[in-house]
């Protein structure tokens, strides 16, 4: 990917403290791409020098010692890079692990194909998403690192519109990063975060080691749960439970996305901020027909769409 | 992914020091898909309880104090899984950087859209590839920390069957890197290593930062280079300086794969070992030949081919 070293350093749009490390919360839902395919007229093709080496900036990785990158907002793929950087940042903070950045590399590399914007398959799951909630009696917001970095802000808001309690769901858990993860929501406005430490007293069936543990006033007794990158054991788990399940997970092909009811196929940044507006822009709908909009949405066939838009994408390629 | 706890934990096959941290060197040129596409009659599309729960294994990830889940060698991720750890621990290491393990994730997700394994297009762009180096005056082999982290052996037998000197090329440099690189290489068997502090007196001309430096004996005089997973600034400078370029990239729309002379779209794990097959098998050619192949190489075509086979594999799952 293409980086440049510019000068100026700009300050964070919404600085919000993360654990004592400086964070960038700009609150994009289109991450820029490095160069469109073929045919593309859009703005995103145009890597020109002027973009690369513009003077409003942030640094760039700071990595092991190594100087600092500065990186223009104007640059095709600010937005992306300044993702990574939040991500490391967040990493260095105890709240993503190692693996976490491992996996956002692959969430990139499936949002590349999506052209990096919310196509018609995600809106599709957005409003049976919306729907199911708007329905639900105790849905519930589950919440790990990668999450709360990316979209921590975004996730406080959706909770708060929904009325749904947030609790943190770690695959790697461990009790220090189930309280910063706490914690920092608890700064972004969140009133309570459910799951942490012995409140994670029930188990889901099926699933071994600390990944079982979920609190009953939350996910325990949930009939809703939404799940932002989720492996694939626990989304098949709590799918056995016999709760509904709303994934968000960039890999159509994912057991996540295969295991779910709703799977909204979609960058968790620009994902959670669009449920919240289908919430709202449905909340006055009758019941009967939210009924339906949840009950009468095929999610296989729904995933099957979203890989053809991928296709679409690759083809304006070859 | 799915990942299981059980309780043994193995031996790695060929283990080797990464300042001081244990890394397991399999020989794996295959890693197993989580599940395949509709109709894929591949053993990898069994994920049974069977092979998820056996008793030979190696811990997984120890992350930020997190309890280390234990991964049976059946396990249809083993290899997947075993790859990311060595990664992770070559980043506490010291020699891949954080944005080294989002690059890593780019990669897996491309490379389950090939179906993890080396396909037509790569095979010939392997082909041509080994026609440039064996026709080259002064081919180098260019390494960075993920290279060496995931294919150190295999670039140090690439370099020694081959007669091609290693330089270290790094993104994020410091000497620290750089030295820790070196040293990690030469423990494999490398005799020389360029590039290293002081020796990379060279600039590549269109590169700012310390990325432009090159090692006067090793790129600087170079005709053709082969870069596994480089970025796409240097890529495209080099190629401007007249030099051959040979790409290792899991994806085929990145600028490196574009600017680059032969991109072979596959994980490096896999590519590193093929070319070196291919080399040694076409040594004995006659000279006009392996010009008439590296020549009428055409690699915009070959890259479309990549992105069809990826359609190809895309399309048994919509
Ligand atoms: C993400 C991770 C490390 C979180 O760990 P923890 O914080 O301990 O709970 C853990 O849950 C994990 O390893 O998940 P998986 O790798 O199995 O699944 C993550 C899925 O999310 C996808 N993904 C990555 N980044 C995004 C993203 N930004 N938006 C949506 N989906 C994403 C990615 O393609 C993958 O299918
Ligand atoms: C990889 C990285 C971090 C190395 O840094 P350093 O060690 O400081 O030189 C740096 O060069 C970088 O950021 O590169 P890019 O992210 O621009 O490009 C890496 C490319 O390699 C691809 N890739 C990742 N893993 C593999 C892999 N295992 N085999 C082949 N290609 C891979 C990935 O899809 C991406 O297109």
């Amino acid at each position: 990917m293409c980086r440049t070293n510019v000068s100026t350093v700009v300050p964070p749009r919404h600085p919000t403290r993360l654990d004592g490390h400086q964070i960038q919360h700009d609150d994009a839902r289109r991450v820029g791409v490095l160069h469109g395919p073929k045919g593309s007229s859009s703005a995103r093709d145009n890597t020109s020098s002027k973009a690369r080496h513009d003077s409003i900036c942030f640094p760039y990785s700071e990595i092991g010692g190594a100087p600092a990158l500065i990186v223009s907002p104007h640059h095709p793929r600010f937005l992306s890079l300044a993702t990574r950087e939040r991500l490391e940042k967040a990493m260095r903070a105890g709240i993503v692990v190692p693996q976490g950045l491992i996996a956002h590399g692959r969430g990139e590399a499936f949002d590349y194909i999506l052209g990096e914007e919310t196509l018609p398959a995600a809106s599709a799951a957005t409003s049976a998403a919306a729907a199911l909630l708007l329905t639900a009696k105790h849905p519930v917001v589950s919440v790990n690192g990668n999450t709360a970095a990316l979209a921590g802000r975004e996730i406080v808001n959706l909770s708060l519109a929904i009325s749904a309690p947030i609790e943190v769901n770690l695959f790697h858990r461990t009790r220090r990063r189930e309280r910063l993860i706490a914690a920092y929501l608890k700064r972004l406005g969140s009133e309570e975060v459910l799951g942490i430490g012995e409140a994670a007293s029930n188990a889901i069936r099926g699933i071994a080691s600390q990944r079982r543990r979920t609190d009953p006033r939350g996910i325990g007794q949930a009939d809703v749960v939404l799940i932002p990158l989720e492996d694939g054991d626990r989304a098949e788990a709590l799918s056995r439970d016999g709760k509904k399940v709303i994934a968000i997970d960039l890999n159509p092909l994912s057991r996540t996305s295969r295991a779910a009811s709703v799977s909204i196929v979609d960058n968790v940044i620009r994902a959670i901020p669009a449920l919240t507006d289908a919430y709202n822009k449905m909340k006055k709908m009758p019941r009967d027909r939210l009924e339906r909009l949840a009950s009468e949405f095929d999610n296989q066939r729904n995933l099957a769409k979203a890989i053809q838009e991928m296709i679409q994408y690759l083809r304006g390629w070859a």
